[in-house]
Parts: structure tokens; C-alpha cells; sequence
């Protein structure tokens, strides 16, 4: 049998490669356990008819059929045919939607689990990955305070991973609304898309893009470029909009409103996680579900990775007779984190096994002696395993190597651990830090 | 937006289910660690001509295809088809030989993941599950205490478990062939796949069988179901083995072998897992592979459940210009243990939600006292979710009630606590605890 090869867009990681994924699986959940988190799981199929009910993604879905299903049955993309799912939100609404009646409101759950995106192989992008997603969903209402928390659990759980440090970029959508109707604006989500574009097509390029598509003046063209450029992380934010949407004549109780909650969002993590939350009115966020609070997160230094973590304020995640459910989630992207993590070698694993100690075996009659041995240790919790073959003492299994403790992340070395050396699939993705979310 | 309804053969379980769950997947993988098992978790798709290999699972293969794949593409079924795995064993003897140059042999894998299979949805089983496999495989050899150890392992990973005792059921091919060829029947794969049918048609009915497929006179099938007969967990069952064979004028070294290891595999288990193993020539596994080992595994008082943990010594898992691949592996079927779980009432969480504590908030003003208490708490490894309205104090949500410490798992109540009420997709699934291995 030939040696397979790897399929592009499916990475997989050698065992100590997969010690650094399951490790940083491992510290989310476990930060969003300790903040109260509950776990689901969805299967791994929707059907069709709902993942597409949002038009743009229809081209990444993974559609699935029987290899022995009957040609109709094949042929049909009627609401009975599956498709993988290309995300976790869109499940997650499904299930609130499917178990109301069992759920407890505000519903606040973790979801870990992989998504698919038929990406056309050429992109390089990822088609199967992790994303590790909170959300905190009401019963037809939900506060404020959730959009400040939200955030924060996720500057926790981030700050746990052996990782360098994050910025997470906060905007509010009431702020961005509020200033483009103020200026005269009312295509607000047109501007909000031009706006997204700021990073691939430069100031100059939105500005033309604002003056072709929604006939924008050219002083209003700069006071959506002018508000973009404002960032900071504290109350002076607030001044500097309120000093440009004086200058451009500019007034709305939605500005405000949106103001005073990116003002409460920038004191309440200045208290319990100084340094992280910086607003930044560039971050536009494409979606149009959002309604308040939008987030993106950034690697200090890996820039170029693009938002690792990202999501916001939704008014309705879904719906049903008796309510509308609105939510707040964000989600990261496991899968391009623990890649990067590799293939720039900022971090590995001790050992590829979890074996602490390996129990020689002297000769085969007394193997059983040595089996002994490793249920006593395994018993006080230490990883063992008895030698594979009997061999005298001191010729330990070269392969092996076992070093003392549990097995444990350090820093890595990168002159010594080169691109790739624990990552199969490679660091190749763009953009699906931005989940669709 | 209607009301969504569960999708047959996809089972989905509620925050307390998953719960139990998730318990369960983490007690096996810390008894797999224990062990110095490496975890490996491998993409969920394969080429479709790698899920065909044997033939006789092609009906049960999910096949991908990007939504907006070309005609050309969505037409073929070429190597560039891609499939959802339906077990564990195939990807990673593939896993093996993509990277026998960077792994350790005899290596030691756990993988603990969902599988798919396309069955009917008229079957009633199960059409995504997650299976926890161990495997030892060797490059070019593999000693025989592998096929003691391993399940020892898994009893060790059952016992750990919050349902009732196991009883694991061994058998070994080469007694069976030594047997089958003493007494002169030469085509031992149709004398075990009539064998493996005993549940099913009883002993006339195998008799008859093995009468009109293979020529077997009535005097070799009453040998066959003889031995089928025997059962025992200790040196006798080689006893009564041998005395049978002699009775039909059988002899052969390879069934001398055969029972010297099963007796060697049952007097390891009687001091290392007593009362867990018994040998039981009854055991087929109707897979040509096996060569040597075979293991069933029911839980007591539940054995309609069928096999829940199965597998064997194959001799070759895989084979590239170098060597082969032979192996020890077992697979547990965790999701239909978890449904028989929890729609049998068993076990239950003692609540549906992580958090140990609730924080009160007396006035939103103060909501961010009530956030420093949390972080406290949580920085003690306490779960803590903040309340998410203000209240006087003794107003607790009624929905939560949280309980003091850890979320743990208590006996189920069967007469409060009737099927399905944690458990969506049921448990009516048959058969796959014998999950291709």
C-alpha cells in the first residue's frame, strides 16, 4: 500500500502536537465551566434547508448523502437532505429553538466541537476545525450586563492558554448607527460593509466605495473614516465621538445610548481585565444581525492571523411563537490558534506520550511483577507503562525518553522546531477567525 | 419560525445529559492516560476508495460534496470522493502509515471521536456516535502479553464508570482454527460466520448451516457447537478444550498455542481484574482479520444491549514497502452506553448547570461587587456563575438551584427519572457495539 498524503485543509496533528490541542480544549472548558458555562453538544449535521437560510454561506456547506441512496434520494436538496455544519451558531439556535421548554433562561452554554466549510481546495483555507464557542441566550430579553461579561470570561479563558498575549477590539453598534443616521446616513449596514473593508482597501478606497454605492457627500465619506480611526480604553473614547459628531452636526439618543454602554464595557474591564479590552471603532463586523456590542480579537505580535476570537450582541438568535431569543457570543477559532502555535514553535509538549514512567520488565516470566508495579503507581494517579520487551536494567526504550511528572507545555524553541514539525496541514487559513459570527 | 424536531439516528442530549456524557468520555480518556496511551484524534473524513476497502461496510458511508461543487465533481466517484469515517481503525491505520516515519512502536493511541454511518433511517440505530478505541500496534511484530493487556485496560476504563459490571468475554482464533482444522473442517471464516449467528438462529439452526454451506458432517458441527459451549475463567476451559478435541480425534499445535494464551490472558485477569474476564468459545467476531484475541464485552443485567466494547489481534492493521502493522485494539460504543444510561435512569447529574454558586446582586449598581466575589471564587477553582438580575437577598432563581461543590454524578431514580427525559434520539440502537473491529 502506498503512503497516504495529507488532504489539504484537514489538519492532524502528531501525538505531541495533539497534546498542545487538547491542552488549550482542556483551559477553555475549563474557564467556562468555572464561570458557570454549561456544555452541549449538537450532531454534526443540520438540515439544509436551515444552513441556508442565511444566503452567503451557501457556497461552503458540505452536503451529505447515503453511497447507497436511491437516485431521487440523491439528487434532491429538498429539506431532507444533510449538510455538515459550517459553524456553531446556527446549531445552537436550532437546539434553543428545539429544547425551550427544557432550558433555563438566561441559558448560558459552551459548545467545543468541530465545523466543516467546503472551501474550494485551492484556497488554502481550513475545511474541518475546531471553534469554541460561549453564549448566554434569553427568553425574550437579556441585559446589558451580558455584553460586558461576555467578553471578559473570554479574556479570562484566553489569558489561561500558554499563548502571547490578546487585544480584544470592542465597537457597538449603536454608536456606529447612531452616528452614520446622524450625518445623514441611512443605509447604515452598506456603510457598515465598506467600512469592514478598511484593512484590504485602505481609507481611500472605502471613501471612494461610500461616494459610489451609497452616494455619500465627501464630508460624510470623512466622518465615517474619522470615526473608525478613534480607539482607546476608557471614557475618552466617548469624548472624542461626541466631539465629531458635534463637528459634523451630529445628533441621536442612540449615539448616546450606545456611548454610555462602550463607556460601562471599557470601566467594568479596566477593573477586571486591565490591558485587554481596547475600543476600536474600525471594527465593523459585516454580519447585519448584530445590534449592540461587537468583538474581534488579535494575537499581540501574530497580527497577520487575523481575529482569533470574535462575536457580539444579537437581538434574535432565533424564534418561536411564544418568544424571541436574544443573545450575546463569541467564539474562537481552536483550530488556527493551535496551528500557529505550532508552526511558529511558541510552544510544545514535554513528551509525545503521557506516560510519566515506563516499568522495565527483566524477563517475560516476571512481567507480571512489573504489571504490579504500574497499577500501584497508576492507582496514586501517575501515567505509566510496563516496558513493551524485557531488557536489563538501564537499557531504557530509546524512543521513549520518558521525563519525570504529568506532561506538560513550555515555551518552544523555534531554531529547533521548525515549521511544521508537529502540524500536518500547516498554518494556511485566512479569515475563519471571523466565524461568522 | 416552527419548532424543530430531533433528525432520527442523531442522538442530542440536554445540559444534564451531557453532563453524564462528557463524564464518561473524560474517565475513559484519564484511565487511557493512565495507561501511557498517546490521544490522536484524526479528520472525520477519508477517501471514499480508503472507506471501501472492505466491501461490505459501502452501504453505510456517508459521501460529502461541496454544495457548489461542478457537475463533474458531484457525479464522480473517484479517489477524490470524500466519505465520513464509520469507525475508528481505518483512519488511523491510515494515520500509521501517513506518519510511521515520527511515531514510537509499539505505539500506544487512544481516539476518542464521532462516527458517522449512513444507515436507513427506518434501522432505528444510531447514524453519529462516538466510539473510544485503544490500539497497540507494532511495526513488524507485536508480543503477545499486548493481547493480556488490553483488556485489562478497558476493564480498568469500565470499571472506573458509573454503570453496572462488566463481563468481558475472550476467545482466541487460534483455538478456534486449530479446532476447526482437527477435526477436519478447512474453511474456518464459514464455520465462524456461522457460529457468529448462534444468538440469532440457535444451535440447529448453525448446525444446519454448517451442514448445507460447508459440507460439515453432523458429528463436525456437533464439535463446532460443542466447543462453542465452553466457558470459564480459569485453566479448566483449556481442560475441557482439550478433552473435546481428543474426543473427535483433533490435533494441532496451533490450538496448543491458541489455549496456552487464553490460559496465560485468564490467569493474568484473575489477579490483575478479578471476575471481570471469562473466556468464552462462543465468541466469533465474524471479521476475517482477527488472527488471534478476540474480545465481546456486555453489561450485566443488560445484555439485550448487545457487545459494548469489542475487538481483537489483527496481524495486519496496515502495511506500507517496509513493514507491517500488527495490532491489539478495542472500540467502545460510548454513545449507546450513555443513552442506555440515562434512558434507563442509572445515573443522573446532581444538577444541569456547572456552577457550585451563585452570586447575589442586590442592585444593578452593584453588579460589579457581585463580579469581584465570582472572580475570587473562581480564582479558588469554584464554579460561579453572578446573578443575572438583582434581587433581594433569598430571592434565588428557582431555576437553578444550585448545589454546594462539584456537579457529580448519583444514581439515577428510575420510578422520577423515566426514559428519554435526558435523552433525545433514543436508545434503539442494535448492534453497534460491534463497531467493524
Amino acid at each position: 500500500m502506498a503512503r497516504p498524503t495529507p488532504l489539504s485543509g484537514f489538519p492532524e496533528w502528531l501525538p505531541a502536537g495533539r497534546i498542545v490541542e487538547q491542552h488549550v480544549l482542556d483551559t477553555l472548558r475549563r474557564t467556562f465551566e468555572l464561570n458557570g458555562f454549561a456544555g452541549i453538544e449538537t450532531r454534526a449535521v443540520e438540515p439544509l434547508s436551515e444552513l441556508l437560510r442565511k444566503g452567503e454561506t451557501s457556497k461552503e456547506v458540505y452536503v451529505l448523502r447515503r453511497l447507497q441512496a436511491s437516485d431521487g434520494d440523491a439528487a434532491a436538496l429538498d429539506d431532507g437532505t444533510l449538510g455538515l455544519h459550517f459553524d456553531l451558531t446556527v446549531p445552537f439556535a436550532r437546539y434553543v429553538l428545539e429544547n425551550a421548554g427544557q432550558l433555563s433562561f438566561p441559558f448560558r452554554r459552551y459548545q467545543i466541537q468541530k465545523v466543516w466549510r467546503g472551501e474550494r481546495p485551492q484556497d488554502g483555507r481550513f475545511r474541518e476545525f475546531y471553534q469554541a464557542d460561549i453564549d448566554v441566550v434569553g427568553a425574550g430579553e437579556l441585559p446589558y450586563h451580558v455584553e460586558v461579561e461576555l467578553p471578559l470570561v473570554m479574556a479570562e479563558a484566553l489569558g489561561a492558554l500558554p499563548i502571547p498575549p490578546v487585544r480584544i477590539l470592542v465597537n457597538n453598534r449603536k454608536v456606529a448607527e447612531g452616528f452614520y443616521r446622524g450625518i445623514g446616513l441611512d443605509d447604515v449596514d452598506a456603510v457598515l460593509r465598506s467600512i469592514d473593508k478598511l484593512d484590504k482597501i485602505g481609507p481611500g478606497g472605502v471613501a471612494s466605495l461610500l461616494v459610489a454605492e451609497i452616494g455619500a457627500s465627501a464630508d460624510q465619506a470623512a466622518a465615517c473614516l474619522a470615526l473608525a480611526g478613534i480607539t482607546g480604553d476608557d471614557a475618552r473614547v466617548a469624548e472624542d465621538v461626541v466631539r465629531l459628531a458635534k463637528e459634523h452636526g451630529a445628533r441621536s439618543d442612540l449615539l448616546d445610548v450606545g456611548l454610555a454602554e462602550l463607556v460601562a464595557l471599557l470601566e467594568a474591564a479596566a477593573e477586571l481585565a486591565p490591558g485587554v479590552l481596547v475600543a476600536d471603532l474600525r471594527i465593523a463586523r459585516g454580519l447585519d444581525y448584530y445590534t449592540g456590542s461587537v468583538y474581534e480579537t488579535v494575537l499581540v505580535g501574530h497580527e497577520s492571523l487575523g481575529s482569533i476570537c470574535s462575536g457580539g450582541r444579537y437581538d434574535e438568535l432565533a424564534a418561536d411563537g411564544a418568544n424571541t431569543y436574544p443573545g450575546v457570543g463569541l467564539s474562537i477559532g481552536v483550530s488556527r490558534l493551535v496551528s500557529r502555535l505550532l508552526s511558529a514553535g511558541l510552544v510544545r509538549a514535554t513528551r509525545p506520550v503521557p506516560s510519566a514512567v515506563v516499568v522495565a520488565v527483566t524477563s517475560e516470566e516476571g512481567r507480571i511483577d512489573s504489571e504490579r508495579v504500574a497499577a500501584a503507581l497508576r492507582a496514586r494517579g501517575v501515567p505509566v507503562e510496563v516496558a513493551p520487551s524485557a531488557a536489563k536494567f538501564g537499557k531504557t526504550d530509546p524512543f521513549r525518553r520518558p521525563s519525570r511528572g504529568a506532561v506538560r507545555l513550555v515555551p518552544g524553541d523555534r531554531r529547533t522546531n521548525p515549521a511544521g514539525r508537529n502540524c500536518r496541514g500547516g498554518d494556511r487559513t485566512r479569515g475563519q477567525g471571523h466565524p461568522h459570527r
